[in-house]
């Protein structure tokens, strides 16, 4: 007997009917003598209909209250298996994040989960009863409900199985596993067996969209071996877990791309110390992640500062930024959506040098433009426009030898 | 100052545009120097939405899941009108039922209020926070979510009137207020300027659906006046409040009908003591409740007993009563959808001698046939074939002297 996390996403509880097939597959798991707790999204499109009512009510909706509108989602998908679960015959039990509770930060909309409660969920699991947990939720240290941002419910499933020590986390999703690049952009991209926690993170943070990135840095922290797998079907997914020898051996596992960042650049900024600092406080201050940075060289005490952010923080971004610019003097601030991120990832370009030579060539003879450009000890990230996305990822796959 | 409480049904936000008109006159009661606190409903629709949702995943959904499923459409409301309220620059904060906390017994899908406890809200009204509540949903002492039952937003509001002791409750619908009878069935159909809790209570329990049964008397027991009166214009509505002298003269104040009842007969059961009481029993242990009892004098030591409930209860009071049945040896059990109730209410009636006479003489002289009778000091019901109530409402509505 096994303690086990199941984890399914909107697509799969997207409607009654995938809901009771999802239902299937937790009382095979529970049938076959295992403790089991589900941790459950939102059923697909409700959270951006529950966005879309925010927006219409604000342009920048107030964090707070805009986790008390999204949160709802889950709730209701826990209710539904619940009740659907317990018409069977099968002990079952819904838990917000409340009632568990999961204990985050104040962060409105963007929470980190600091604790996590497991007394009544083991008396649970302890009468026979399935769990049914709403991810991508928690309650802060004052009472009010918070949300963990896009995809939190990952990271849900991945603390409740290291705070409970299970003995595996499943993440069924609408794909097999984590592909060596999008199977839409890239048709020979193929499945990986497994992938490490460093490769993934990378892979994730870079718009690979199967995890979460904090659910990967949970499960690295914890060491919480995640199981990737399609809810459609019976098949093997794709193993995130710690590195092994076999997987040095790769120089590049797996190329990924981001549609959703965009660039804003200050341009004429005074070239003295701790100007960058100002702007990215400023930005921090309001809790906005900013992914790539670039500073030109000077010339003329002069210099641009170019960085990005997420597409959904760029109008924020911008109002901040501006403020700035006009307190720094800055001559121009510009902006541009249409940009993407093409990375490539592997444990095997820590010894392996030349990784970056050959990335920029290959995109150069394909007529690709380099914007910025970013690297970390087992990636390499550039970005370009948005309209060469699908042929940059093709080109790269291929030149790395994973056969597009 | 005063402390004034506001409650907007599911009509009034049932858009977002609906929810900023509601906001400005919640601006307007505050910037007048009020506390307020704002108790919501779910957006129009969308309990419905929910409760489709739990019917297709369970015939007869479990009540602990059922009002996790259906407490959301109220959370919503909240997260969204306050989120409007901040984006306008006023202090204004959501709570559900869990965070205020309103206590209920452990009654799934119909908790009672036991207590609230005022004291987060008072520290935000305090702070001049605009306070907006989740209606219809509270917390049991196990920490399970409750919800009221249909039109609980009203019980909610006034409850938290009574307990936070506020000068004045407001609910506020899609009608000017109180009226003598529908005014889509009888054009002549007269607003009230006021009405006791007591006519109000049996108005309520009748099918008039302006305010839920449970917060007239919760109302009637802390004496808190409620304002009825329409969202959608500034008309002064209709007083719910302590009787008065003036109440007393009216024979006949209001003429209401349901046609949310079906009525169950359990045909030849042996006439011995104590079996009225076995089928309502196992009735009341389902949490059924029970309108009109009508047993008919017994023959061949056989009697007929036969008694309302709503037709959403019907489902399972059959199955129920079947089983009773089959214990009691009783012949048949049959059931009938078909069917209304129409009563008439005033205070009027309890120095009034003939009052009964000349409502059945009413119906009689227009061919309506009474299947059931039940009376009480100050109304008298009848349970008459369903295609008959609209005459029928008209026809007692002129009867009584409202001129219909």
């Amino acid at each position: 007997m096994a303690l086990v996390v199941q984890k399914y996403g909107g697509t799969s509880v997207g409607t009654t009917d995938r809901m009771k097939n999802v239902a299937k597959r937790i009382i095979k798991t529970y049938d076959a003598g295992n403790d089991l707790i589900v941790v459950v999204s939102a059923m697909s499109g409700e959270t951006n209909k529950l966005v879309a009512l925010a927006n219409e009510m604000s342009e920048i909706p107030d964090g707070r209250e805009y986790d008390v509108v999204v949160a709802t989602g889950e709730q209701v998908t826990t209710g539904l298996l619940s009740m659907y679960l317990k018409s069977l015959g099968y002990k079952a039990k819904s838990y917000q994040g409340w009632q568990v509770p999961i204990i985050t930060d104040g962060t409105a909309t963007k929470a980190r989960i600091e604790s996590i409660d497991d007394a009544r969920i083991r008396a649970d699991l302890k009468a026979g009863t399935i769990v049914i947990v709403a991810g991508f939720q928690g309650i802060d240290s004052e009472g009010n409900i918070t949300t963990l941002g896009r995809g939190g419910s990952d990271t849900s499933a991945v603390a409740i199985a290291a705070a409970l020590k299970a003995d595996v986390c499943e993440i069924y999703t609408d794909v097999d596993g984590v592909y060596t690049t999008d199977p839409n952009v890239c048709k020979e991209a193929r499945k990986m067996e497994k992938v490490s926690y460093d490769e993934m993170l990378e892979l994730a943070s870079l718009g690979a969209k199967v995890l979460q990135i904090r659910s990967v840095e949970f499960a690295k922290k914890y060491n919480v071996d995640i199981h990737v797998r399609s809810s459609l079907n019976e098949n093997t997914g794709t193993m995130v877990t710690r590195e092994d020898k076999e997987m040095e051996g790769i120089l590049v596992s797996g190329v990924a791309y981001d549609k959703n960042e965009a660039k804003i650049a200050v341009m004429g900024v005074p070239d003295k110390p701790g100007i960058a600092a100002k702007i990215l406080t400023a930005l921090s201050d309001a809790n906005i992640s900013v992914d790539m940075i670039v500073q030109n060289v000077g010339h003329d005490s002069m210099t641009d500062f170019t960085f990005t952010v997420t597409k959904a923080d760029l109008k924020q971004s911008l109002l901040i930024t501006n403020e700035v610019a006009r307190e720094i003097q800055a001559k121009q601030v510009v902006s541009d959506e249409n940009i993407s991120k093409v990375s490539i990832v592997g444990l095997g370009m820590r010894s392996h040098a030349g990784v970056a030579t050959k990335m920029f060539s290959a995109l150069a003879s394909n007529g690709i433009n380099i914007q910025m450009i970013s690297t970390s000890e087992i990636k390499i990230s550039v970005i370009i426009d948005e309209k060469y996305t699908e042929l940059a990822v093709r080109v790269l796959h291929e030149t790395f030898g994973m056969q597009c």
